[in-house]
């Protein structure tokens, strides 16, 4: 590993002056005193997202109107966008595509793959994140096939029964867990079944790598730890000998060969591109190509490593804080975030966000930390654990304030 | 009817100063030196779009981060801009949210509707818009059931006959001719079948109104004459007494009752909010949001008879240059655009860009002039022809420059 693990914030200060990602930091437009540790849920804006946005609203949509469908390439957005992702997983550039949402994805991908797998039959782990869960019973419903819900880490043995489709997630929303998804793939591979990938939480802050895996299929997030903008759309990957084999059960015009000669059958484009669908939200588009732009020199193993050793230094002083960590302690094994479990974690974090302090809860007891390594600093992680020890000694999170509940935190 | 037809400029000058809907077009960040007859298919920026997309990137975002999916509405974004947009189209605020692609939302309203309609063979005609054909033979074939492509006008005949589901546009994309909604949905009530309605060429343009024609399920862009902006993410209507009857077949974690339980088996939202998928875009949705400000205080039956007097002095002029109408002569019968034929109308479309005058083409020989109230005033349109009657007597469309294709025009 590239980064060691500090012991007292002297040490902190030592490793973030040499940090070989210390550059990175500048690229963000960061709200002054605060500490984000939700970057595995919203990514903060960056100079180039929010210049490339303006660039695109007041410049090209203002000024040269429908024809910036042509003239500022948003018709070939969706591909030169996937393009510039690619290397962040390890995938081919005309094997990515922007397009729709994570659960739309899900669903196409999942449809899709029933044309390559030994059966149709659809599997889900119960603690994958919901929409994965909702979206393919769904899909079995529509399409009356087996559907599974497998206990938890039971999914590939389903799989190696069924020779199906499963839904796997190379990091677990809740707990941090990296899959190891080169195995899951030998499964795949021995029984004919296919998995179809959710990267939403390991991309951009592991070195995932579809191609290593072996990977054939694969959907996620780009407002994590991309950082492309609240909601900004999802990607979409089939590896580039699966994607001819493949149609998309969601054929919009703008997956047809030629969208613009309007023939009422469909015809699917030759690559990637089948796996469009409508329209796509060019304004979303043009903050996550810019968001993009931050990773072009960045080296993701060390982005990898850097997410690693800042969460040994959650865990190390959650240790010693008596917190139970939910996470994998094994570096290996864990992607961005480190969750940690408390009573009263939902106080906890209230309290944390009362000094500037972002984290995030989730239902019943969990706490977590997102250790984005391109703009976070070992110093800033450090600072916040000191707030979460003085907020646990002085019990500052037992304030009638901090139980009022919202939505999202 | 609210306006005359200008017989010369001097009439259009004069109708121009006394229009009601005149102080509209300030509302509009219009490049200068152009005429912008393509709001059809992409409509302008709006000082107001173009500011709530900044306050909601360089504000909400980049300031509250994660917050500001409370603090700034985020979440409840798609139906409080779907409840702006509702009386546009003569819909209760709780029947309308703002989701997806307008592909994406007719393949969730025709899957779902087959649960109230008395068969579920789904039917499409052949010139309806390109997705809409798509997505409704995709659904026939991972569903197993009928699919029907009728020929132009027998939409109707097979709905009668099959007590199916039919998806059929308001105003047909390529003739701009409107169809008679309360006729049709007479004929679904007494067929015990279901109509999904398109509404992305009626909507801002005319005064279509769902509750009037008694329509329950209805989809259509917002980029168009509703002006969002470039892809801005599409509206789904489901009449108030169906939602609860009806299951989306694309069920993300945001339409989930408790999105926040994180639960692994779907529990639908009691109102609309059941046919959000994913997470949506939220930039795309903020520049929505602002460009809707404009139709605040608009009468909708003014702009609809606007549209119809602009596109009759359309009409009266290419019939003195000779030129072919492919839309309906009668405006009851014709939307916000015309439809023009020339063997040559790619190059005469590129002729009046070269002028600064945008219009579009559609193969094999379309010219489609957009005519969007809010911003176009007689003297603009009566310009724009007096051009097209110089390019036509003086063949300047007769040049190689105009003979090149580009993929969107």
């Amino acid at each position: 590993m590239s980064y060691v693990i500090p012991a007292d914030r002297g040490e902190a200060e030592a490793l973030d002056s040499h940090d070989l990602l210390g550059h990175a930091r500048e690229l963000f437009d960061l709200p002054d005193g605060k500490t984000y540790l939700v970057g595995h849920s919203l990514g903060p804006a960056t100079h180039s997202a929010l210049d490339e946005l303006e660039r695109t609203a007041s410049g090209h949509w203002r000024n040269e109107l429908v024809k910036a469908w042509n003239s500022a390439g948003w018709f070939d957005l969706p591909r030169t966008v996937g393009a510039s992702l690619a290397r962040l997983i390890g995938a081919r550039q005309d094997e990515v595509i922007i397009a729709d949402s994570v659960s739309i994805n899900l669903f196409k991908l999942a449809a899709a793959a029933r044309s390559i797998a030994r059966t149709p039959a659809l599997i889900v782990e119960e603690d994958e994140f919901p929409t994965d869960q909702y979206i393919i019973e769904a899909l079995s419903k529509l399409s009356g096939r087996d559907f599974v819900r497998a206990k938890s880490g039971d999914g590939l043995a389903h799989l190696e029964r069924s020779g199906g489709v499963l839904v796997l997630s190379a990091v677990n929303y809740r707990s941090g867990e990296i899959r190891n998804m080169a195995g899951a793939e030998g499964v795949a591979h021995s029984s004919g079944g296919v998995i179809v990938w959710d990267l939403s939480h390991a991309t951009g802050v592991t070195d995932v790598n579809l191609q290593e895996a072996g990977a054939r299929l694969a959907t996620g997030c780009t407002y994590k730890y991309l950082n492309g903008g609240p909601g900004a759309p999802s990607f979409l990957y089939v590896r580039a000998d699966t994607i001819s084999r493949l149609e998309s059960p969601l054929p919009g015009w703008m997956g047809h060969e030629k969208p613009f000669a309007f023939e009422p059958v469909y015809a699917p484009a030759s690559g990637i591109q089948r796996f469009a669908s409508g329209t796509p939200p060019i304004l979303s588009l043009a903050a996550l190509s810019g968001a993009l732009e931050v990773f072009e020199s960045i080296d993701m193993s060390l982005v990898h490593d850097k997410a690693r050793a800042l969460g040994e230094l959650v865990i190390a002083r959650a240790d010693a804080l008596g917190l139970e960590v939910a996470s994998p302690r094994d570096g290996r094994r864990r992607g961005g975030h480190v969750s940690l479990r408390h009573p009263n974690g939902y106080e906890i974090v209230q309290a944390l966000i009362h000094r500037g302090i972002l984290a995030d809860f989730r239902e019943p007891d969990t706490i977590r930390f997102g250790l984005s390594p391109l703009f976070l600093r070992f110093t800033d992680v450090w600072d916040a654990l000191d707030a979460l020890a003085d907020i646990l000694a002085t019990r500052a999170w037992d304030d009638p304030a901090f139980r009022q509940r919202s939505k999202v935190t």
